[in-house]
């Protein structure tokens, strides 16, 4: 899988002039962030955005490590021919047009051309893949309408391409950020069980997302992601849980999408966590790739709003978790002024500072029966200075610690710091629960 | 109520000259925005942001219509028999330290002081009223901080004002409307019952939004509730649901907040929707303000995402929708290119451009079978342009339609003048599809 994420030089298939074409943008993006050399191929232009265009593979100056092929479907297995005679061993095939419309044949050309000359192949009918780390990114998309999220920890596959890419775009504005990022479309070689088997390895990585509507081989997936999952957490969405849904996968990615309960059994024997959503994917991804192991279920809220501090509760309880009972409340009443609730949730209330809070998560960091904070901070309270986000800083990654704060502009601006040193911040407490009972249990 | 909505003149008594004082905040909020006039009230001070301060209610130049009070606890039944003698029929009590920590004695002072003057009072313990309509604006929360929402018909109101008032912050941010926000506190005279009332013949609003943790009058909330939501929509969100959360509120508002059973069952004959949680709440109020009634549960999804159609599928089905079988569709297969699935979801893949929505969206009109309409959108698609805005704007308020478009920045940017405009945006088929069920079964 190396080439795949590691290349030296990649050439552009089908590289355009064009604007509108994606063999444009690909090179285009390329030629921006990619850290190695990039090799423009098509026999119609001489130049592109100021690099010699090369007519041929076998009139390139070097063999690349990865060929990039954006043409049109009928012409790819010949492609692939020369791609193969030049020594190439890794091809992201971004063109479509092959099963995914019934194209069996095609697609069957494609395999065993590929097959003859040893090459991997990532697609047909993919987006390929972002790596933050090497700036490879064969998106067909210009950056100002889908931006790209920073480098960090968290692996993203996904059979979908359009769903996979937009969700990087919310990624890049929520400031989440992402090891790899692999679109494998119709998975005519490489395929989940690879690319798990792939990010079980990966430095770069851990945790796995995982989108599909289907997987190619059951069998094998299930022993591979069973294997992977106690190293890495992996998260699945599996798309397609109702009848409807199946069907609707059929003609998407021609998926069996199988019984949804079969598909659920399989995931938890193998010790995968499912998600409910695509939001909900991400909670869990970044709360498992930052915060410690909890050493129980019990949850101290800490607060200065007290109807979040009940929303919380119910949350807290709803997602199987136990609430912590303070261990000496009666020490603690004398260090608090008289109205602040020594109790779970601990309000802190509206008239709380951000020393308030120092001493609140002073409390549980020491106190034996709290396995896991979860602080809610209404930052838009007149006492509460911008310093809570450094009062909070402090107290990070000494037990599971994740935020909740709802707002608008200024408190989105103070979460940003806060997401971007490791503390997983939501807007409402309900997914904090979730993501902390998944921390509990998933692992 | 009129007078705590219309009031022509407001005294703030608890005005004040230090910026960091609640007094302060409420004094220059109504200055800034309030289109009547604004008395400070104030023996310490001559003036207060320029403008001259009274020492006694009894020394303005003319009887306030509204008084709102942010003074400390134990002297606000002394100041509200000033009121009263004044002639003032309507108070907001900012100040807190009543019954929500045990000071019953105090609040019932307060009461008894109210009585015999024939004041209404709003709180205390509470934000009091943001009505941006009139600019009457009474939270002591700098708009730097916390933004207000522009006006609209959804009014809210909430027990917890901390809670409420981020919430408002929230709205103004992802451009949400409101008529009225009302933050009631301990309701020592308006309660929920009352607020429902005032609502229910007010003409701005469309739609009313409730958190509680308990009501103060069972039988009576239901019975007014029940009436009130024959002629607007009611989506309540009730605090407490579970054991632990029913503590919780004992020691933030003093509610008991009874059995959840009991609630949902009263809710439910009541014909009050109920929500999940705080998103969910203005998720739902944001469709019923805007979209017209559906005559159906049969929902289209139009999709240039395959993924996305997947998950809106299972969405669908799990909101209890079903998914319209479309008329003609080999007659609708010569509209459109042939790799265009004509099922649903209707897939109009990943080249779709503006004119293929509007067609879809024509079909998805004149069709008798579809009911409501879901349609997806990822804008980052090339060959989508910014003109697809305009072409869903075309079809609004014809049938019930939705929005969901995943993403970042762009994709934002994109969605606020379709929320502007009346048509909910949602980033997940999950949310949108519960919105819709809430459209076809809520009403």
């Amino acid at each position: 899988m190396v080439p795949f994420f590691n290349p030296k030089s990649i050439a552009v298939i089908g590289a355009s002039r064009d604007p509108h074409k994606p063999g444009h943008v690909i090179f285009r993006n390329l030629l921006e962030g990619f850290k190695g050399k990039v090799y423009p191929v098509n026999p119609n232009a001489e130049e592109i955005l100021g690099k010699p265009c090369y007519p041929f593979i076998s009139k390139l100056p070097e063999k690349p490590d990865l060929a990039v092929i954006a043409i049109p479907a009928p012409l790819v297995p010949g492609v692939l021919d020369e791609v193969g005679k030049a020594g190439i061993k890794a091809a992201i095939i971004i063109s479509a047009g092959f099963s995914e419309i019934g194209n069996l044949q095609l697609e069957k050309r494609l395999v065993k051309t590929a097959k003859k000359h040893g090459i991997r192949i990532l697609g047909p009918n993919c987006l390929g893949i972002y790596d933050p780390y090497t700036g490879l990114d064969t998106f067909f998309l210009p950056r100002y309408k889908l931006e790209r999220p920073k480098a960090g920890n968290i692996a993203f596959i996904s059979q979908s391409g359009a769903l996979g890419s937009v969700m990087l775009d919310w990624m890049a504005m929520k400031g989440y950020r992402i090891s790899r990022f692999i679109s494998y479309g119709n998975a005519a070689d490489i395929d989940e069980a690879d690319l798990l088997e792939f990010l079980e390895k990966d430095r770069k990585t851990r945790v796995i997302c995982a989108y599909f509507e289907g997987v190619r081989e059951g069998r094998r997936f299930y022993q591979i992601a069973k294997r992977v999952s106690r190293k890495k957490p992996i998260i699945a969405l599996k798309a397609g849980n109702t009848e409807a849904g199946g069907r609707a996968t059929l003609s998407h990615t021609g998926s069996l999408a199988g019984s949804p309960q079969v598909y659920q059994a399989a995931f938890k024997q193998a010790g995968v966590i499912q998600a409910g959503g695509l939001e909900e994917m991400f909670d869990f991804a970044r709360t498992l790739a930052t915060q410690p192991k909890p050493r129980g279920p019990r949850v101290l809220i800490i607060t200065n709003g007290g109807g979040f501090g009940v929303l919380a509760t119910d949350a807290v309880v709803q997602a199987g978790l136990k609430l912590s009972r303070l261990s000496h409340p009666e020490k603690l009443k004398k260090q608090f002024p008289p109205h602040v609730v020594i109790s779970n949730p601990m309000d802190l209330t509206g008239d709380a500072d951000a020393e308030r809070y120092r001493k609140a998560l002073q409390v549980a960091l020491k106190d034996p029966q709290v396995d896991m904070i979860l602080l809610i901070s209404l930052f838009q309270i007149p006492t509460l200075t911008a310093e809570i986000v450094d009062v909070i800083q402090e107290f990070s990654g000494r037990k599971p610690l994740v935020v909740v704060a709802a707002g608008g502009r200024y408190t989105e601006a103070l979460k940003k710091p806060l997401e971007d040193s490791g503390i997983p911040c939501f807007s409402y407490p309900e997914r904090a629960a979730k993501a902390l009972s998944v921390l509990w249990k998933g692992k």
